[in-house]
């Protein structure tokens, strides 16, 4: 076990009930921006919900929506003009990982002098932001414990991520049947999200993390367990309840104390979504990581093995190691597609000449990436075209 | 799962050279009481490293030794006198559950003008406390991450707890090193403590908490391996790691997510060690647990054979769940005994007249106990009679 910090200090109020606190929550503050995505919060009535909250209090706020699934700069510099010129005091993210995210660069914007791009092309670490609250309408990215977020700019397809103490939420309200009406597609995202945010975790050169390990193939087999309950049955409560606090745990540094960390196979995916942006973070993840799974398979097999056992439930009898750890991929690709998720970057829409463009602009931005296996260039190229 | 709040703002500094971060942490207070127990943090150096990196950064102290195992009201009182004739401004608690509680009520009793036994006598809620801070120095309690306290008044022999979040410490710096010279007797104590701070969750009646369940289970498995590591080699880092770690996250609310809790057997117990100073709180536990298992297992038997299987690696295979349950309770009375815990209320010092007594005091207190099966007087007396 390494030394860490641990610190998670959002207050999250879950449960049916939980939106009838929100306005007394806010009461105290002057013009809150209201930011959301789509128009799947107003139509659902979860934005109205929000707002008469606010109403009830007599708290002014402004709305801003529009947030896209791969947030975008553009609409963050937008968000940051109305909060510099209306003092707005605080942010109210209204919707999933890329809302949140969105109001995380929108914080740190309005407090920073130049144009916070720099925090994420990492020319600047800001460390002022707006607080900032979620009320939470899908379970997957986590952001609404996490201090990180992850924006794409517009311009020159690049999304990279930034993380501070700073844009960690207060609070977060999550209400499971807010979640009843997500589609079966982004509820598979969701679900292949939260597994690979404690995934990235889970692989590790450190010895010695029982506990925490322990504590993963708990939080994993509990959410393919939800998982498959809730992509069946979307309107189960207990199961968009796991779903849902499963996704805030498996990112708010729990899943990972006393390890390092790997998180390779995002910053391959996030290549993929900042080229084609109609690319879901989750579909994307689905189809790299059992590729990178195989590529990185021979640095640790016991590893493999055990987590085709404790999560995947797939026992080696009579297999070499390596079929048993490839018996647990396999495992693991065949629920991914029973939830509907894509088998390979064609099906996403890749085209096989994305794949050095891909690769070089990763490398390029970050040399290497991953810990488990460190990832370069040429690894990229392999692993892209394992997923092809 | 019901409705929950979560809030766990305590930052966490884990690691073999955490201590190095204190003085930088509290280089902005003025004077600070630095409090603790009895000779041990003197005599291993744990005191002299504390008060280097305060006189580094120029930090004002003050000193205050002298916490018992079961924390006395009139220490507390003391304490409170001294932090507002001096102008403390923040209480740095060096050592276990018992220093961390004290601290707590001389940080309530700074900042409120009556008696602070007003608040654990349930005749005031008081919600105002100087900042507190932790050095960990016992893997025990969790009263590093948690917002209560259980303080003893010297007189009637009266042992009750207080909660509030204004008493969670900001932060509490770990370093398992610090526990190495931990007796091994305390060092059990600690571990049955652990324990029971999780199986006081894991008993409930509220159904479809899976994933709580599987974080309890695995939490639990953990600290039954490290601990049994830990006590027979008293320096092994990775073992005095998790039993750290589990111990502060088998109490900030983490494991109790979701549920009704029972946490019957720790006022039984408060009342023993209430009435014996030198009872360990963990000692007391040890005994009368089991005795609630035995008591209580008609509740839910089904819940039983779990807690046998799934926590303590015992099978059903032929026998009635009675008996499957028996053979769990069996088995983890033979962990106890393992650790050198007592086996019966006698062994603890405890007279036959005395159960009548403590029950009385229990009920007139709290009329009422638990929440999987609940506890009036005539099942405190039957528990204890089964415990002595």
């Amino acid at each position: 076990m390494i030394d860490f910090n641990y610190y998670s200090p959002t207050k999250v109020i879950f449960g049916k009930d939980s939106i009838s606190q929100l306005g007394e929550t806010l009461k105290n503050y002057k013009h809150i921006l209201v930011h959301f995505g789509g128009g799947s919060v107003k139509t659902n009535g979860i934005l109205d919900a929000v707002t008469e909250q606010l109403d009830l209090f007599d708290v002014k706020y402004t709305l801003l929506g529009g947030v896209s699934p791969n947030p975008l700069l553009s609409l963050c510099h937008k968000g940051i003009d109305i909060c510099k010129n209306n003092n707005i005091d605080f942010i109210l993210a209204v919707g999933g990982g890329s809302t949140i995210d969105s109001s995380k660069c929108i914080a740190l914007g309005s407090k920073y002098d130049g144009d916070i791009w720099d925090a994420y092309s990492a020319k600047a670490k800001p460390d002022k932001a707006l607080p900032i609250g979620v009320v939470l309408t899908i379970a997957a990215a986590g952001s609404e414990l996490s201090g990180s977020s992850v924006i794409t700019n517009d311009e020159g397809a690049r999304k990279y991520s930034y993380a501070h103490e700073a844009i960690r939420p207060k609070f977060a309200f999550m209400n499971p049947e807010f979640t009843f009406t997500v589609s079966k597609y982004q509820t598979a995202c969701g679900i292949v999200d939260i597994l690979m945010h404690t995934f990235e975790r889970y692989f590790t050169m450190v010895e010695d993390v029982a506990l925490t390990d322990s504590l993963c193939e708990a939080l994993c087999k509990n959410v393919i367990n939800a998982g498959w309950i809730a992509y069946n049955d979307p309107t189960n409560y207990e199961a968009r309840a796991t779903l849902m606090w499963a996704g805030s745990i498996s990112h708010n540094g729990l899943m990972g104390v006393g390890r390092q960390m790997d998180f390779g196979t995002h910053k391959l995916e996030h290549e993929l979504s900042a080229l084609y942006a109609n690319i879901a973070h989750g579909a994307g993840l689905a189809v790299l990581f059992p590729q990178w799974c195989r590529y990185a398979m021979d640095v640790d097999i016991d590893r493999f093995c055990r987590f085709a056992k404790e999560i995947w439930g797939v026992y080696g009898d009579g297999l070499t190691k390596k079929e048993w750890a490839e018996k647990g991929i396999i495992t693991m690709e065949t629920f991914f597609r029973s939830l509907g998720m894509p088998k390979n970057l064609r099906e996403l829409g890749i085209k096989k000449e994305d794949i050095a463009y891909m690769a070089k602009k990763c490398a390029d931005f970050y040399t290497q990436i991953g810990s488990f296996k460190p990832i370069m260039y040429e690894d990229m190229i392999n692993i892209y075209n394992l997923a092809f």
